[in-house]
């Protein structure tokens, strides 16, 4: 199994660089004073498409040799990398199949749509799903990008948090949330190849909790029925990203949904931001455990910013 | 009269740059290709407070001698100019009087005490307002902060459109929402005193549009029974505002209340950030006149974030 290493990274950042937002680092003494620390959040909800998902999709794409790129490229998914790998590909010129479960929201459907991917509807289930798009590969010679198991994707999430401590040098921790663990592997790269003691600490929803559970037991362990708002995390670990994670990150941490809901709705209010559900696990963590992180610099990368506005959870 | 100029805006931005966010400039590829022209949104969302006024607030606390901020400062307000005195006097170190009337929202009311400004509420007319906080005044020996109709407050605002321009020198034109003219008139300084040939237009609710007939006649025509959802434009234009906008502003466009919630839930689902109504009013004005604005570079300042969740237009 290969794995990306930090050489990678610095490879992606200048294949990528001039297409996607150096997006902006945000601090809030509101919140500072209410968590007793001193965050610094990445905006990856301000990257194109609305999520980091479009830097490893991009670094993907633009990584293809034109062979291999000529018929196109698809993935499965009902979510941010969909619209990721839609916009990819649009810039490469390139078509995006992409497999979409039937029951998908408009506002996703949409978004695909908008950014040129041609969609394929099944049944939502995974097998539907794996099937459908294996069967489009077969009739039409596309590239399957997986979502987070992946080194190129792995390497392109890893540009978010390269900007975020090349600008901020002196932060303690790192956090960012976990699902498949592509953000959570790439920003473990990217800060222990660029700092000196900076640890790097995940989050992860008590309902959807996979991670945490592989992370400790030392192997992966599926996701089996999640239950979360964050509908961003109820994936399970790549092995590509465990076997990074699993060397390189220093913790992962288990919120509640009470706090998600509390830490959105507080970056919400007072820094004018509008993220997802998945975004907001970090901040719900320090919310649950102000004593641990007290007077600490912390950076958090804000994953993404997609939510239905029709369907608030408050 | 005096009248602020751009050194003045100068000296405002060395004795407040410590205090306010450099707020960023953001682009979006999706809405450029609605409006068929290139914008960049300069941030005062993301300012501290929620909103531009707290630049003015700070220039005009921190511009106070010793003996005049000695007994506090204080104005009457129910938005966004009320929090950010309270912040900038909180800075000082000095107390903040604000009067409100008393069927303000419950989101105002605390915004301003969580910045530890002091509410004393009144009957919901501007009598009542008025007259409450002179009284307030004699009894206390305040300085009273006037909203916009103030040189310090003006060339406070004006280093938004300073920090815009200096980043973003190729603008065609800069747009803002007027409503006192204090954010108008402090963008004209700006605009006019650092490029060549950018044009200054303003936007405002037909529903409100006092400022769009002031200009056009000459002279100052009060806003009488202002209806619009941006309620951050329903005042009448200042004395000193005038003067600037009727000098140094090249154009003042109307725009209906539907364009401005269209406007308003685009910034939100494609840019990811929370702005209020009035910030939206210029972004409007570009849907409602495309074929004027094709191809053009244009700035625009968004206002403020200050909305109240639980009661959205949308």
């Amino acid at each position: 199994m290969k794995i990306p290493d930090f050489k990678d990274v610095i490879n992606a950042h200048r294949l990528i660089g001039g297409f996607v937002h150096t997006t902006p680092v945000l601090t809030s003494s509101a919140i500072n004073k209410i968590t007793g620390s001193e965050l610094f959040f990445k905006c990856e909800n301000l990257q194109k498409t609305g999520a980091f998902k479009f830097r490893g999709a991009c670094n993907a794409v633009f990584s293809l040799k034109d062979e291999q790129a000529s018929h196109g490229v698809g993935t499965h998914s009902s979510g941010n990398h969909a619209a990721a790998l839609a916009l990819a590909a649009s810039i490469r010129g390139i078509k995006a199949y992409i497999v979409m479960p039937s029951n998908s929201s408009e506002v996703k459907k949409k978004a695909v749509e908008s950014y040129g991917g041609i969609i394929t509807y099944c049944e939502p289930t995974l097998d539907a799903r794996e099937s459908t798009l294996h069967h489009l590969a077969e009739q039409t010679g596309i590239e399957i990008i997986h979502p987070y198991n992946n080194c190129n994707v792995i390497a392109g999430q890893a540009t978010a948090a390269k900007e975020l401590v090349e600008s901020f040098p002196q932060l303690d921790i790192v956090m960012c949330p976990v699902g498949g663990g592509g953000l959570l592997s790439g920003t473990a790269l990217s800060v222990k190849s660029l700092t000196g003691n900076c640890r790097v600490i995940a989050a992860e929803p008590a309902g959807a909790d996979d991670a945490y559970r592989s992370f400790k037991a030392g192997y992966i362990i599926p996701s089996v029925h999640p239950v979360t708002i964050a509908d961003g995390l109820r994936t399970s670990l790549g092995e590509i990203n465990f076997a990074i994670i699993s060397q390189l990150v220093d913790d992962i941490i288990t919120v509640s949904e009470d706090s998600i809901i509390l830490a959105m709705r507080l970056v919400w209010e007072r820094m004018k931001i509008i993220i997802e559900p998945s975004s907001a696990v970090p901040l719900a963590a320090l919310l649950e455990n102000k004593d641990s992180f007290y007077g600490l610099k912390i950076g958090i990368i804000l994953s993404g910013g997609n939510v239905d506005l029709e369907n608030l959870p408050f």
